[in-house]
């Protein structure tokens, strides 16, 4: 019997508890599979004494995850710690000074540091795999990087947090509100306490900064990437979206435009008929577009300990069998230097909805600050009348350049008779 | 600069076509993500005058497509010429033999000879890869064999052919009858002349055998497949179906069950609601559930010169790379000898639909012989009277086991008042 390769795993919370649970549960299959037993032989966490519900016997404990990076009898070490700095940026930075491959969950190190560690990784010549870090147990990651690797990509998009999907998905089915829902799901354990990661969309931006360097072959960039929330989707945003025949979903979305890369994370109405309209609840999806493929969609539970182990034990598996990737689909010197489009260069159709006072004349105000920045109108829907009040009217442009739509915006806002800041959320073409 | 990946390409039909297209138009990141370029140096195919509307220059041409396994200068070999057995088989045979990497884009061959070619290959140390033979461009083998190999898999299903998908499609929109639908299919280039390998199920269950085989770790047996084809689908069929809530699919499904491995291709009734029953046109998807992932699926084009090439070229960066796995996931000797179960085995719930004789009595007759066999009903339509003449009467078993079933559907068909062999679909949970 060959010698089991031997994993430190950094991190004994959900994640690191279900990797442990996967590879002492599935070892006849996994040892198959990977021509060699993987086993768990070190472990590190915060608190020792603490009751996870799984054996930790026969394991070397470690205070301080980097001493995993040292131990002489480690092959590989897991970083599941999660953060994109601190304790999990210094084990990885060791273990692979240390000439260790890593495996990790950890988008938000990847997606903040994945320049410097897929260099240091390369200087190394060891693996930095990350499969878990997006989309938890779907292989979005090997699909870009090695299952579409011979495509030209154009776009790549997806509902990449199950957290903003399962809100907007109850306030479209229940036609609850925001803040209503979130504190519901909080209960449910579905939200964190600080909700702020996953509904200010910093997490999905993370996961798209990923997913927009595999794509289209460049190192990471997060800081291009831009990022708005679902804080500001109301019911009555969901319910008009559907009188127009669209889902609203937080998507991230990298496109390569003639000017370079796009990559944003933001509220979208999706036409229903499009497949991902139809990914509902905690369900993540992921779409690319390849010159020769055409475009593919995959869906499946993107976090929870079953789905982010399945990840990692996959990337296991590979070291084993030596089945290894440049970070970022091709060594240093191949990337691209493609550069990032501003947000400002976007075209595209919006959504807006005011809430105005209806009296006589207010649309022709409203009407004229579009004309007045080029915006022409698709379509316009105004709901009840209650002269003297506050009544929403819906205005749907055709394609526009998000600068002159700022302009409209500020302008709309300034309006006495509009009398909340309007709501706009970009429509992307199924 | 590395020398190139030297590529014998046998077979110059569409698929053979897009690999050569596909690896001059993308060389560049082709290069980038192979970390080594990749050029077709050698050719063979059946006509060598034929205008291809591409460039064979300074290739070399072998009317043989065997001599191609035997030339030195060649390090790799792509299949793609198509049929379980004569020069596809004999060249792959060949190439194996010679210790030459094979590309192949063949289910025929890989469905009835893939165990034997798993251990020449095996023998051999080389790769034999076959992205392209399941679902074209979409990375199902990568997927199942890869992402998922820490996950013990209970089912796999999916749409496997995209000419029936298409076929039904159409019957849905249109409300147009089989024969029709195919005529037009022909026309389009969407069914070919001879369609009995696309409708009869034989291509679907030859990319099942292949998922299956997959999925659960064992060598691929075609034989044990149970496979109809959707030529008895009728529009009454598709309009009762959407009655009652369901969409009308030919599946490819694999299931663990307790006594071993179960293996079927036939039209399906699924829930309106379940994802793979919105995949519509020419689409093809896969459905796997593992124990840790949970459920993930992958939609996308399943044929065709760039999704199949797609593939290929994959495969190609994927031996670059030196990243291999063994042809079923396993060594030889680690695969699974779980057994096959037989089709009278399973157990569902089936939807009947009669034409019988509008006459009293009728229904009791139909109704006993379900009792006689202990199925038990769990709803019956009848639409429209017309005394003494045929209507059709739809019934909705509770799960029963295929045997009860098969003799109930030999009474039924013996009764005086029931006019036509009856309609009998299986009702597949979403």
């Amino acid at each position: 019997m060959t010698r089991p390769l031997s994993v430190a795993v950094a991190g004994l919370g959900t994640v690191g508890g279900g990797v442990l649970a996967m590879l002492r549960q599935n070892a006849d299959l996994i040892t198959a599979r990977a021509g060699r037993p993987i086993a768990v032989t070190a472990v590190s966490a915060r608190d020792r004494g603490r009751d996870r519900g799984i054996s930790l016997a026969g394991l070397r404990w470690y205070d301080d995850p980097v001493a995993l990076a040292h131990d002489p009898a480690v092959d590989v070490v897991v970083e599941v710690i999660g953060g994109a700095d601190g304790p999990a940026r210094a084990l990885v930075e060791a273990a692979l000074a240390a000439g260790k491959p890593v495996v990790t969950a950890n988008k938000a190190l990847l997606a903040v540091h994945g320049a410097e560690l897929a260099n240091a990784a390369e200087r190394a010549g060891v693996p930095l795999a990350f499969e878990a870090a997006v989309a938890g147990g779907i292989p979005v990651i090997k699909a870009l990087r090695e299952g579409l690797s011979g495509n030209r990509i154009s776009r790549v998009a997806g509902i990449l947090n199950g957290t903003c999907n399962y809100i907007l998905t109850v306030m479209r089915e229940r036609g609850r509100e925001f803040a209503d829902v979130l504190a519901d799901a909080q209960k449910l354990g579905y939200a964190e306490s600080d909700p702020s990661f996953d509904v200010d969309g910093i997490d999905a931006a993370h996961k798209l900064a990923i997913l927009a360097a595999l794509a289209f072959g460049r190192p990471v960039a997060f800081d291009a990437v831009h990022v708005e929330g679902i804080r500001r989707v109301s019911a009555l945003d969901i319910a008009f979206a559907t009188e127009l025949g669209y889902r609203i979903k937080l998507l991230g979305i990298a496109r390569q435009t003639e000017a370079g890369i796009e990559a944003r994370v933001h509220p979208c109405m999706v036409p229903e008929a499009a497949p991902i309209a139809r990914v509902d609840g905690v369900f993540n999806a992921v779409v690319a577009e390849g010159d020769f493929v055409g475009r593919i969609m995959l869906e499946g539970r993107g976090a929870g300990a079953g789905p982010t182990a399945s990840a990692v034990v996959s990337d296991l598996i590979d070291i084993v069998r030596n089945r290894v990737t440049p970070v970022w689909g091709a060594a240093s010197g191949a990337l691209s230097n493609a550069p990032s489009v501003p947000m400002e260069a976007y075209v595209g159709a919006y959504y807006l909805r005011l809430m105005v006072v209806d009296r006589p004349g207010v649309i022709a105000d409203v009407t004229a600050a579009l004309r007045d920045h080029g915006v022409s109108l698709e379509s316009m829907l105004q709901r009840g009348r209650s002269p003297g009040e506050a009544v929403p009217v819906v205005l749907v442009t055709h394609e526009v350049r998000e600068s002159a739509m700022s302009a409209v915006l500020a302008r709309l806002t300034a309006l006495d008779a509009v009398l909340e800041d309007p709501t706009m959320i970009r429509i992307e073409p199924a």
